[in-house]
């Protein structure tokens, strides 16, 4: 056993100091926040900045105003939180359903035995009794699910918190609100990376005093705590991403389409809606969905490492290398955040998107060097990596620092080209909105085209990072590439939250009838908003290609398939077939966002119809009914595209077996991947573009403007039928692939065999891949009818027996 | 050697006869279709019908309108001859270069010898020199890609010939115009398939006179045949698909948009234009496309029968099996045709539809009798497939019946879906119909999903055909069930011939001011042309995907990989790569159209500004400009999509070896078909929502409409947008999976090989791919540069020494 420079003691002192300086410094920022008080409201009469700091524009100091920023404000935290709840409701009674069921099949496969057992692998030594991994994966499942709601939760306080407080700042200059909007950024992303690494690391030092020496038992329950991640993410992209859409696109078509009031007027009923759903959907349910990436990969690098030598050795230290990773990422984060917060601190609006842009750069830089340092201390000189089926892989340990690194570059490239896309300081969206001349024909086709355009270069990126992580250490390689691209998550989130505060804060400022220069700072921070959350929803969708890769790869040893090849007519099947779902599931997302916003557009014509007063502005709107809609609609809504990501593997997998499933889960992969990312460029260019016009800030953008112009106009369109590409369809797609990869492997392999039991298959024999084969294509041609002779041809490629590898 | 029941002369005599039956059918419908003289042009002075038949509504008689109508038909047969003549003098120039290399490539790879050398699989036997099958191979690609342009041409020469007929027959009544448009697409359709087959089965005659005994030699020197078909696809596909929509975004933008003039006004500059555009677009690329597919899909059945034991037993009726099945298409056809033009004559515009959707179940119902006919009759009881790396397959001949079924069935299946989706008779259209109430955004939304929505029967279709055909008959199977898909090719074309035609009619009764009815009857067929259109692209796809995975079957077989196994990083990273080519693909062709409208916009808008008159209608525009620039525009801007699918196989096959070729060509596949069908249903279904609220059929149409109302011009702005989508991008894309494919195989390896040759990789070892792949790892692990290690660490996985099989 290579020894590792770093002492078992020391890892676990480092891991939760380093939680702890994440959670003190989102706490600190949380309190810099803070200190801007909105007056009027429940907070403070004290108003909260340096009068001599002032413009002398008329308005700005109207306490009318303020007062009525605070009342929108607790308007739009009531909505959120009414909505979470109510969402948490649902996904309390799903959590609890699918614990319960956890439990009972895993403790039922060993007969809920609490003997322990002579490990399959070494006869030699004990294993953990079934009814512990039952129990113990259950709590890590719960843990997980617990964790991802609670950083979302938090993350949408300090949103719904900040964003007013933006709009107070805006007042002073550009430079002041973006660092109020960025500070709570950090509050959730440091919230979010700290809270997921500190229960994860409690959590295994927990269940290791029970298990001892079972490493392999220990760490396959801890991976529940990936599984309880994700689920969250299906609740918080999907039915967030309805929420939010729906509200949006609802609140647009009566009010700029029917009654032609401005944007985010107050008049419109469905506009705290609007900004309510920013919070849930771009806020909550971005952060599910990277946690539970996030989550994902490292339970795949643990349970992949616990049967490899980390785990055959004891090695502690080494077989915290994930946690190290993020832990290392945590302290690099916080450097960088100092930069944009301190250091460099912005004067006006085109220095808002360098200074974003330099985040990304000095951040995967610093990391880089951590990375290096981490697999320096970390991990023996050599070791070697399990691949079932195949020979063990002897790995260096400086091939790790490579595929970390590439999976941190890869998201760097990712940012940068997303950025190149999507920020109207260049000219792919410079074009889109220059095609809003000829019309709005013209510039969807432009941003249509620039979405395809925009999948080359991550894609390739991708590529290079799965190819070098995969062949420098097999699967392990790619959970730590995934690793690597989320290690800087805590300014990756940080710089994406500020995108939905700054959306709120422009709101705001024009409900609470602020002047124009508000306005004006406001949606320019708003603009690089919609920069950076089409970079944040380039790495969810590059770290979930990565994690799905690794959970694809779990999924195909646990198996026991050797080969997925795609020239054997079940696997090419599963393969046409899973590229097709991510379009499947796109048309049921907008589909789903189009019946909730007609919900809204009728209950917002209702109002305006039967309240008098409401149009001369006399009468306020019921708010909080249009809330409602939008949250029954979209809780309801997602329910046909959950079933379809749910169900679809368990139906294929029982149905035609595991070839076919992972063809499958191959094609949902490659396919969705593209589709992500183009909707979510697509939608971010087409916002950019609007605004481009709208701010007028060079000669070109003002031949085209202003508001109002047809060429606005036409631009219009082009951000409305961007906003259910943006924020649903596309970023759900993350959850499509990770959530099918997740099903398919660990216990989802156990499940199938138990349904095909049920229905009547083998599942005993424990028969090689290739006979298994043979035999099938011999009973497939001896028999006519299509599906009772794919169900009987059918032969126990999945076996029931598992070995205890990933 | 089991005997057929059919003999080799009656072979010899029925293929022929059959190409002749539908050659002379062609004539007759042709002949048919002149008898509509079109007066006061050319032709003659009698305006060719019974006077009795006339409504009394004024215009139908006047004189000038049918001379006008004569000379528009004039403007647009020569400006679509122009272009094509213009495409055939680059494809020329291409084509002959691409002679010289083959031969040149094909004749040095054996030195030019002109000897007979003793065969690799049969040393017993002796096989033609190199030299022989170098010329044969050129041959057979010259006659491919001049069988294919001559289809092409003629294809347009009678549908700018029928155009103006229809219209004058639209005076009658809607039955007279449907018959003479359904006849003219008849023409195309018989003349093509008739083409096609007899070539191929004279080539195959003469060919055998020089092969003799050497069947593998012959067969594969007659495979250029459906390369050559190929190479001219790319020209008339991507080349008039961007023709078409250069000229018709072109022409709409400024007529509709800037002048405010409705569509096909003769004041436009860019009128004729867009009126050829439909001709060379629609009729001579779609033609091309499936003449392609036609003949790749007979070349791969040949070529695998040839070393499988048809070849071995030199059973002359068994090897002709695929173009006997075409040889019942063509008699199958000419019934179905009798039905729509004799038996059931359509009355009203409500039977359009019906009509068209008649023809594809009376011939798939008659084809499938027709098959089991041919499998009974051609084939023996039982024979072998050749399965490179695998043991032979044994199939028995009712097996061929279902692979040809599955694929006649999968292809009626996707016509029956393509219509549900793009007619304006079902509700999905009439929702997005409605849609346009909102806006031209919800039209949008609505529109993209209904795309992604259609995706799925029709891709479970050809899942389903792929799995049977090709579990019972390997590559064989699926080739010969894209062949059973094309079986009923001359009534497909003519269905889908018949939409463009129809669109011609429509625009010459507007230009030549013919009466409201005339245009609402002309329209009609134009709304029902739109869904046949789709379901022909619907055709194009599903035959695409089939024909490239039987190609991509005989690559995989040919580079001498028994596997593609996806969870390899190699192919894994091909995959995922292949999968983002169709984005890459689609966002250049649509940028291509772009810019090529952008091109006719600044045209028009200079006639407009300079040509005095011209828009009061004394002064006729400069038609013939527009259409070069047309047709100029379109020839430059083709060449970068033209590169990507030419140059990608090579690079990547060079670069980084056959196995990320392998997953490189399955990722495109899988993804292109998605996108194909999407695009082309979704711009289906734009077009016939927009036609729907236009013709105001019902109550709930006219509540939407009439022309010029908010929710028609949001209609207008969906149907642009999908203008490219269904007639440039999305059919565009079946080219790309086939001819990169198409690339992948036969001379693609050897060429690669050489290629490989050149840069100093190893080609001369003939190493087994799991030692192959395990000494590229060991290289890749011990260098540190991802393209150097990439390049270096390739090892022999392409053999030189290639064994005679596909």
């Amino acid at each position: 056993m290579a020894a590792t420079l770093l002492s078992a003691l020391l890892v676990e002192i480092l891991i939760p100091v380093a939680a702890l300086i994440g959670m003190v410094f989102a706490l600190i920022q949380w309190f810099l926040v803070s200190r801007v008080s909105v007056g009027g409201g429940q907070a403070s009469i004290n108003n909260g900045y340096d009068q001599s700091l002032l413009d002398d524009e008329e308005g700005y100091d109207d306490a009318e105003a303020v007062a009525l920023c605070a009342e929108i404000q607790n308007a739009i935290s009531e909505g959120a939180e009414s909505f979470l709840i109510t969402e948490y409701q649902y996904l309390g009674i799903f959590m609890a359903v699918f614990s319960v069921f956890i439990f009972l099949f895993l403790g039922s496969v060993g007969g809920f035995s609490t003997k322990w057992v002579s490990c399959k692998a070494n006869p030699s030594e004990l294993c953990a009794p079934p009814l512990a991994n039952a129990l113990f994966s259950t709590v890590a499942f719960i843990l997980g699910a617990l964790t991802s709601t609670l950083s979302g939760y938090l993350g949408m306080k300090i949103a719904t918190y900040a964003n007013a407080r933006t709009t107070l700042e805006a007042r002073k200059g550009v430079g002041e609100a973006f660092i109020v909007a960025f500070r709570a950024g950090s509050v959730m992303g440091f919230l979010l990376a700290a809270n997921g690494l500190i229960v994860l690391f409690i959590a295994i030092v927990l269940f290791k005093l029970y298990y001892g020496n079972d490493w392999t038992g220990l760490y396959e329950s801890i991976a529940g705590y990936g599984l309880g991640g994700s689920s969250v993410a299906l609740f918080g992209r999907v039915g967030g991403g309805i929420y939010t859409k729906a509200a949006d696109v609802g609140a647009d078509l009566v009010g700029k389409v029917e009654r032609n009031i401005p944007e985010d007027d107050p008049r419109n009923p469905a506009v705290i809606a609007d900004n309510v759903g920013d919070n849930v959907g771009d806020i909550a349910g971005m952060g599910a969905d990277l946690f539970g990436s996030f989550a994902e990969s490292s339970c795949a690098a643990l349970v992949v490492s616990s049967i490899s030598s980390f785990g055959a050795d004891r090695d502690f230290v080494a077989m915290s290398f994930p946690l190290l990773i993020s832990s290392a990422g945590i302290v690099v984060c916080l450097i960088t955040t100092i930069f944009a917060t301190d250091l460099f601190v912005i004067k006006s609006v085109k220095e808002i998107e360098p200074s974003l842009k330099r985040q990304l750069v000095i951040s995967t830089v610093l990391m880089t060097l951590a990375i290096a340092a981490v697999c320096y201390l970390a991990l023996p000189s050599t070791f070697t990596i399990n691949v079932v089926g195949h020979q063990p892989k002897v790995v260096k340990n400086w091939k790790l620092f490579f595929c970390v690194g590439s999976g941190l570059w890869a998201g760097l490239i990712i940012g940068y080209t997303t950025e190149y896309f999507t920020s109207n300081a260049y000219q792919p969206v410079r074009d889109v909105a220059d095609s809003c001349r000829t019309g709005a024909a013209t510039n969807v086709i432009f941003g249509l085209a620039l979405g395809y355009k925009s999948v080359i270069i991550p894609v390739l990126a991708i590529a290079v990072a799965i190819f070098l992580s995969f062949s420098l250490a097999a699967m392990y390689g790619i959970a730590v590439a995934a690793l690597g691209m989320l290690s800087t998550l805590a300014t990756g989130l940080a710089i994406d939250a500020y995108g939905p505060i700054s959306d709120n804060a422009g709101g705001i400022a024009e409900m609470a009838g602020m002047p124009h220069k508000v306005r004006e700072r406001t949606d320019a921070l708003d603009a690089a908003g919609n920069t950076t959350a089409a970079i944040g929803k380039g790495f969810a969708i590059g770290s979930a290609a990565l994690v799905s890769l690794a959970l694809f790869g779990a999924f195909v040893s646990r198996a026991g398939i050797a080969v997925v090849d795609v020239i054997q007519p079940k696997e090419f099947v599963g393969l046409i077939v899973g590229a097709m779902l991510p379009y499947w599931f796109s048309a049921m997302t907008m589909k789903s966002v189009g019946k909730a916003a007609l919900a809204m557009v009728e209950e917002v014509r209702r109002q305006f119809n039967t309240i008098p007063g409401l149009m001369e502005g006399t009468v306020k709107p019921d708010y909080k009914r249009c809330v409602k809609i939008s949250t029954d609609a979209s809780l309801r809504e997602m329910i046909p595209p959950g079933a379809l990501v749910m169900l679809t593997p368990l139906i294929v997998g029982t149905l035609f077996g595991s070839s076919t499933l992972a063809g499958l889960l191959a094609g949902a992969l490659v396919s969705g991947v593209q589709i992500a990312i183009s909707a979510s460029n697509t939608g971010g260019a087409w916002d950019n573009a609007k605004k481009y016009i709208e701010a007028g800030a060079s000669d070109h953008a003002r031949s085209l403007g202003p508001k109002g112009s047809d060429a606005h106009k036409a631009a219009v369109i082009g951000d409305t039928v961007g906003d259910p590409l943006k924020d649903t369809s596309g970023p759900s797609l993350n959850i499509l692939i990770k959530l099918m990869a997740m099903e398919g492997t660990r216990d989802g392999v156990k499940l199938l065999c138990r349904l095909e039991e049920i229905v009547g298959g083998c599942c005993h024999c424990q028969v090689s891949l290739h006979s298994a084969k043979s035999e099938h294509e011999e009973s497939l041609t001896s028999k006519f009818i299509v599906l009772s002779l794919v169900w009987r041809g059918k032969k126990c490629d999945i076996l029931q027996d598992l070995p205890l590898v990933p």
